[in-house]
């Protein structure tokens, strides 16, 4: 097969970056073009250089960031992986389905238009299809979200809940990585020793986009589900890496045990259809007293490339009719840039690009 | 007046330092001696420093560490302030208060006991009499404990918005500073841009001893109170000053305009009397977006000494009938040794000592 | 006698708030006003507050911050303490001094001007006089600044080295806490887990100014120290307080207990006078194997003003005909705002003011 | 080829954890078994992971922990990796080696040892044959060690400066990781916000070990090399890579272009022989102004198995006759198992395996 050119769009940024590591030598997709913001003009890609762990190849450090040229992008490439900033990327992906491109995107800006999907394959796959209402659809061009980052640590593990048990009530706290915030984002002064009890408009976005993603999209409309979240939301010092705390109140009172076993047995749409980086196990449970920890948990899911895809969760504890548990994943993998890949592997696989 | 001799005991932990920092200069209070197991015996207050933020006189640092002798505390102080690690608290604390001993202590040992109260001068007052009712008040010795340091940060919000609103159930997870392991405490390779998702025993203390404290004392018997709390606890990289997240359902559905001015308005026994470790204000309320912060909010209280006493609370938010509050506090001060000072300080204004 | 009226400019900074907690009750001083950038008219203390450790008085945080006013400064205030960044500092102090203020300063414009002195009154008290010759003193306008923080460090060290054994070599190397960066500085992706080997003009500015400070100022000239010194500066993730390792020669071979009691015995002028912001001891050695820390040593000097005004050395060790030294201070109290003080406070002892 | 069989000693502890990483699916090795004390006995590696940012496969997690039993490790293995603690390895990795075992080591036990050598394939590959001088040799027995962590960092590039201009002098300062100082390792309450000035025994370490290394090895005797070294060691909060500055004196004045051509022109043994290990280019040299940094380039080296096993310079100035230079290397994959995975690789190739 032909590999499909895309176009990364927000190169210089930290999901940007994680865009083109989830890209490297990817089977399905080739990479056209990185693409940034005049700023960046003429520097090439080990200039602007902001993820920690990986290490990229040196053709690929050594690629030139091109300014944003919508144009070029819609003559070129099939699909945009959008890593802009949520602020700035509306109109430019509105204008990228315009012109028959694909874009698939981790920007906030159109995740609750009504014809526009929160996508988790392993969560809401037939959302997939809502796209096919879009007005641009037709020629090719379309938007697919995915979660912000602190929705997507949580959506599996609620959803498997949900299918399961019923769901009726979220209690969340959050203990957000610092990537989460872009670069420069936080100052050090507010960062280092320090808890931060505010991420704007984050609390809002979890409540709404879970209730987005895990309800029905039917005849042309998303149904909201009806479960009730209630979130806090805060940043701690740690690089990469979402832990949330849950307390659940469900449809039903399983064991602790049948809770385990729901979440180990589950296999969503990537996994039956062995998507490139699809996590072999979605969900994964530590029984350790102590896990997930973000320094030893922010990578589960495999050895290539799904690390980082799955979302661990662990002291899962009963108190009267509330489930206690913790959950974590990768915000800028699994919660940004490897959300949208998955999505973009199961277009290709559902036969959409 | 003369100054009441005490006894510092668990000199060489974060929280006996802590307790010299409070009793330097106290009005009422006079070192007698420092003390600690036998492994520090020979060493000075210099050698053995924990405490990052506090400067200690040249006199203080220089004072010896004599290892732990309950018959010579009992001969020479009226009070023993411990901080004791808990595992090692109890029978020492028993002994004490045998010999005639007044012991304040923040040791989780005896806390449950059935006689012993767990004080907060602003929430329980009057469950300081209780100790009339402990076999060993009769020859003067007696226990007073103060509340684990997550349960003190929210302990006196919840009674406040208990008695102006009613109280059903709290919802709870904690951001707590590394100085409440202790030293040496959390491995650094543990903490350093991570969080741990558990505390042993702390969740299950938060909700005993929250239900403790907000009950009353009547006839020789403590009743608990009857608000339902879930916690999460985590541990994250901050020094001192444990943040909380707090949902909560209350008796009725207030504005957050009153629960503001509920806060603002309280004051409790210590502020009445004008007990030196008093804060003025006990809880703070910032307005900003963004806090409290363990960083900026940590030391509220005053410029003296009732420095780190307060607590603080913000982003007071209501979604439907549930009210979201952040509140912080200083662990080792307010939530640890200063909460034993101020129980002390009440003791001795109420004519106990 | 008449409190001295002072400014305080640049009050919304890092350095700016450090010159408000070291001008609260002051003895000599005080403060008729806040100044700042147009940016944070309307803004109170309370609104920008920076300095993590100190608590400020309920009025102090209250205090409304006004936009700088050359003309208005200049009619109300002696002096002005200025904690304006480097890069605009230059014209508005030059134009205070013309309209007859004092100006005590932390930036570095005016650092390397021909009249202008980097005082560090235990140091260089004689270089004070240099004001004299500067063309505004004889309308009671002047510019005093004070060295670089990572300079500040080490200045007093050196300088006792040369006077009692010669110095001929220093090789140095930083580890510089973030605050001098100021707010925001250094974005916390780049500080958490993180060293950074670069200041901008650090390394050429600790060469320079050690020269200037440690020289004589004689028949209207500068003459610069003939030690070379070669600098390697890095910035670490602590939040206050710079540690420097030295490796020196000097001009003879002393035992490390000779340097010890040479450190030891020092005293300078501000203790000769008793100045109010005036360590006790301005060089204390430390015995202990691993010791200065930042942690453990940066508040040293006293336990009121004088709080993080001594610089902290230890580890001296000798190898063939060098010595090894660490040496830690507060980068924003004695290494900012505190030096101006000092430097202030000698200024009236001295009569020029 | 049929792999060589080769026990993990130390399989709990960091370094013992990176060996497992570099031997998985190893072309020439194959993990024979996972050794440590009984403290570990019946545990996993799922149970005691250490390391942050590796995945392991799933069944080397499941791998269970032996307890050491040289006569078992004699009997099947033909090598074995130590990561034993220092101040335990020697007496059973001489054991090791009287029964036939070659033992590649990161523990510091040996390294002084007259007749074993500190190697590092780059740099000194021909002190590999003097094992051929060990006494256990005959019967296939031996010992060679790695240099400790902070040596090997910077010996390639000295080495290649030494070779290229000559060496007079080393003035080193170093900002050392946490996972250098092993599991629990340093205290988080020292570690957070801190720097240590002090590792014990590593300024001298590195000041011997340095000239052993980069001496010759003739007629069964190690020389020690001329040039001086003056070390001074510090511990910063960060999780692994060791960053250094360095003020040399060379034998001769090159330009700064000068050195960076000969650093990025060397290759070593381990390059030329293409050794699986081998970083593709040994001493990569950044041009930007705030590099090497921990954060960014601790994993140089290659994106496969040569992960992390490159050292990166930076910053490389000339001031009068010194040359200041901050250099970079992964503290546990290059300074720990990296470096005697690299080792063994050589000795295969050359024929003494």
């Amino acid at each position: 097969m032909e590999k499909i050119k895309v176009a990364i769009l927000g190169a210089t940024g930290m999901i940007g970056q994680r865009f083109i590591e989830m890209l490297e030598d990817h089977p399905y997709f080739e990479m056209e073009g990185l693409y940034a913001s005049e700023r960046s003009e003429g520097k090439s890609l080990r200039d602007v250089l902001k993820v920690r762990d990986y290490v990229y190849k040196e053709e690929t450090l050594d690629t030139k960031i091109e300014v944003m040229d919508v144009s070029k992008i819609a003559k070129n490439c099939r699909i945009a992986f959008s890593g802009i900033p949520s602020d700035l990327a509306g109109p430019t992906e509105t204008e990228l389905a315009e012109n028959g491109v694909g874009v698939f995107t981790n920007a906030g800006s159109h995740r609750m238009d009504a014809d526009v999907p929160i996508l988790i394959p392993e969560v809401n796959p037939d959302h997939l299809f809502s796209v096919k209402d879009q007005k641009t659809f037709s020629n090719g061009g379309f938007i697919i979200t995915n979660a912000n980052c602190s929705s997507t640590g949580i959506a599996a593990p609620l959803a498997v809940l949900r299918d399961t048990f019923g769901l009726e009530e979220a209690f969340i706290s959050t203990y957000q990585a610092l990537s989460g915030a872009g670069y420069p984002g936080v100052p050090s002064l507010d960062a280092v020793g320090n808890v931060i009890p505010y991420i704007g408009g984050e609390e809002e976005k979890m409540e709404s986009e879970l209730a987005k993603m895990l309800g029905t999209y039917e005849n042309g409309k998303f149904n909201f589900a009806k479960f009730r979240t209630f979130a806090n939301c805060a940043r701690v010092p740690v690089v990469d890496g979402h832990l949330e705390s849950l307390t659940l109140k469900l449809g039903s009172e399983p064991s602790v045990e049948e809770i385990i076993d729901a979440f180990e047995k589950f296999k969503g749409e990537p996994q039956l259809l062995d998507l490139p980086s699809a996590p072999p196990q979605p969900i994964i449970v530590r029984k350790e007293a102590n896990r997930p920890q973000p320094a030893y948990d922010v990578f589960a899911g495999g050895t290539g490339r799904s690390k980082g895809m799955a979302v661990t969760v662990g002291r899962i504890r009963k108190k009267e009719e509330y489930y206690k548990i913790f959950a974590l994943s990768h915000n800028t993998l699994r919660g940004g840039a490897g959300g949208s890949v998955l999505n973009a592997e199961l277009a290709v696989k559902k036969g959409l690009i």
